[in-house]
């Protein structure tokens, strides 16, 4: 088993420590308050923030979060990749609630580092089989009619490296290549319409401007249904990580595809078999074949809390917190169990339930200090049900690190530490 | 007239600027697109950026916009307020799109600037009318049952300069004083409910941490119905602009009763009639009387560009973006007149409609350079219509600087510039 790095590692020391000293409410329900204080700050004593004036307005034109949330950040393991501009940074979902990420803690996968585009020499060129090649300035797309969508975003290979067993110990590193907002853009199908797409256009090869050059092949299919080149995300302009300033959006379909920093989509008549769509991003098969494609993500699920880096400090009352989503449309329930899946309770969740966008899902229980198999499975409006791990290796054997969707288990102990684990 | 701050104009004129040089895309369909440009990035040259490796990933642990989008930031107005620490800074509208705000860009209201609450040490108190007085720490509350919930805030004193004609020349100035984000936090009802309200309990006094003690009266009524204790917004825990680590959410009713860095709540039988819900915060009518509380925003709209700040560069197709919003449940419908209310169309409501929050409309014009007086009205599902300036006025008279609802109204000049003005 590898254990999360350091940082991670003085983030859980610190909780720890902070869970003694003064207790305080709520008792009676079995909940009580504890937290390292200062006694001089709590009541009846007037605390020192509430003595002198603070901070004006505006000294912080772009806000910040609070210093005492600096250990709620995106993180890489080093290990997993030979250079930082080829690699990942993982959301925190342990440290976040609710559906929507913010910002600046959305995941990171680039393949060239991230482009730093000037948003006056952007261009979108489409050619190929169309009747009019045209090009695009950010001016262009932005004056256009627009769509707004909550969409989950997940790279193919979140939870890739858990296909040979537990490996990393904490969400943010199992499941942490996922995050949810609201794009603001231009429906693909309007471009295209404008462009004219020929009778034999069938497929877009789309490329991003970052090094890479990062392209996939869409099917037209696709683009004409639910794609947009987006330029917003949570209502400002997107982040530089995230694509600025466009970048394809392809609900519920593999993060790879969501070409950032996108400057050019041909169409053509069939599929391109790029690098990224072939070695790489292709579930491998154990007689050592690749399937082709594998575009949209199954439904899954985990529990953010408690988890390795959010472990449990207290007997009594808790809330086990998690995120569900599925490339097919909507959540239709997600149940959890305490004992490694064999038994299982249906999960509340709660806060919008929208198409190819996370839910939130929460079960309560009352924890007496008995180790436990925490588990939670989505189930969508198809019908599917999220598999075990067992079950899909079955199936696709160990060969691949992408797509896979499988049940997670945390082992809570009794101190109320959470591990990695797999169950029988 | 009151012209925008030299940072606006500055920005204005880069905009402006920028509209001239190449030509792209769209032409057949009157959209063209033009933008400041350094040829050796365009097409078919390779840009600079696609060229060498950027940055890696996590070299923004917690990332940040584009430098860019720098002149995408709140903003103040000095002359408005006496002191920074009791100002406001003001969300950039014009400058985002869809319905949530990011974080960074939520407006700011301090009556004592920004309190810097130690999470170890922060605490509130139910008391009073009360069985069991508690005191929770962080802890406790983040431990409870909790609810995700995308509301808008608005500050009573929103559009308040506008009683008197039209003052401040730009959305993010005349209304501003508004952002829309998911919270996640506790029930009220529930804490009040471990606390055992006694049955004479009709009131709380809600009371922050900050340096001004800032406190309102609340009817038990709105708490034991949607109000929370809110820690975080848009997933991540609260900013301390906006009351870190816990807020009192009361949605759909004024923003100073959402009270930040709370630390007390008292039970009692009647209100407290304090200076921020008396002498501050109500409507002074034209007879020198004060109405005695006005809770509910009314339903409100604004057109966000084109604005002041966001001028149009062109001719053509051009799409009218705004918010509109209600705090007696859902929008209903937005109108939008491009002739200063003699004639009105429906305008399409985009993104989800939920209760207690912005919705982002939009029309769709083909704009010949003609002079127009852009407005827009909301309707709620209640059956109210937003009304004029004037009607306001005959009723309310003009001593007030709260609950102005009335419609906005954008003169679009020959030359692409938007000025705020008053017609009728």
């Amino acid at each position: 088993m590898i254990k999360d790095d350091d940082k991670t590692r003085t983030s859980r020391r610190r909780f720890l420590a902070g869970a003694t000293g003064l207790t305080a409410g709520l008792a009676a329900a079995g909940v009580t308050g504890v937290a390292q204080a200062n006694d001089k700050n709590l009541p009846p004593n007037v605390a020192d923030w509430s003595k002198s004036l603070g901070d004006g307005v505006a000294v912080r034109p772009y806000g910040h979060p609070s210093k005492f949330e600096k250990n709620v950040i995106r993180r890489d393991v080093q290990w997993l990749t030979a250079s930082r501009e080829s690699s990942v940074s993982f959301t925190p979902l342990h440290d976040l609630d609710g559906i929507i990420t913010p910002n600046g803690l959305c995941f990171e996968r680039h393949h060239g580092g991230i482009a730093e585009v000037d948003p006056h020499d952007y261009r979108l060129m489409i050619h190929g089989l169309v009747e009019r090649p045209l090009i695009f300035t950010l001016e262009d797309l932005k004056r256009l009619p627009r769509v707004n969508k909550i969409y989950f975003l997940e790279c193919a290979a979140n939870s890739g490296m858990e296909w040979r067993g537990a490996q990393l110990n904490g969400c943010q590193y199992t499941h942490g290549m996922i995050h949810c907002v609201q794009y603001t853009g231009v429906p693909l199908k309007l471009l295209l319409e404008q462009a004219g797409v020929k009778p034999n256009g069938k497929w877009l090869l789309v490329e991003g401007g970052d090094a890479s050059g990062l392209d996939r092949s869409l099917p037209l299919e696709k683009a004409l249904d639910d794609c947009m080149i987006a330029y917003r995300m949570n209502g400002e302009m997107l982040r530089p990580e995230q694509g600025y300033p466009a970048r394809l959006v392809v609900p519920g379909w593999q993060g790879n595809m969501w070409i950032k920093w996108i400057r050019r989509i041909k169409v053509g008549d069939q599929p391109w078999y790029t690098r990224e769509e072939t070695s790489k991003y292709t579930d491998l098969m154990p007689s050592g074949k690749a399937r082709k494609f594998t575009f949209e993500m199954d439904a899954k699920s985990v529990i953010t809390s408690p988890s390795p880096q959010a472990p449990l400090t207290r007997k009594g009352f808790t809330v086990i917190s998690g995120l569900a989503w599925t490339g097919r449309g909507k959540v239709k329930r997600v149940d959890v169990s305490l004992d490694g899946g064999r038994n299982w309770r249906t999960a509340k969740i709660d806060g919008p339930v929208l198409d190819k966008a996370c839910v939130r899902f929460y079960a309560e229980i009352e924890w007496n200090g008995e180790p436990l198999l925490l588990q939670s499975r989505a189930m969508d409006e198809t019908g599917y049900v999220q598999p075990t791990k067992d079950a899909l290796r079955k199936i696709r054997g160990v060969n691949s690190i992408y797509h896979n969707n499988g049940i997670q288990t945390w082992a809570l102990k009794a101190n109320g530490e959470v591990e990695n684990v797999e169950v029988g």
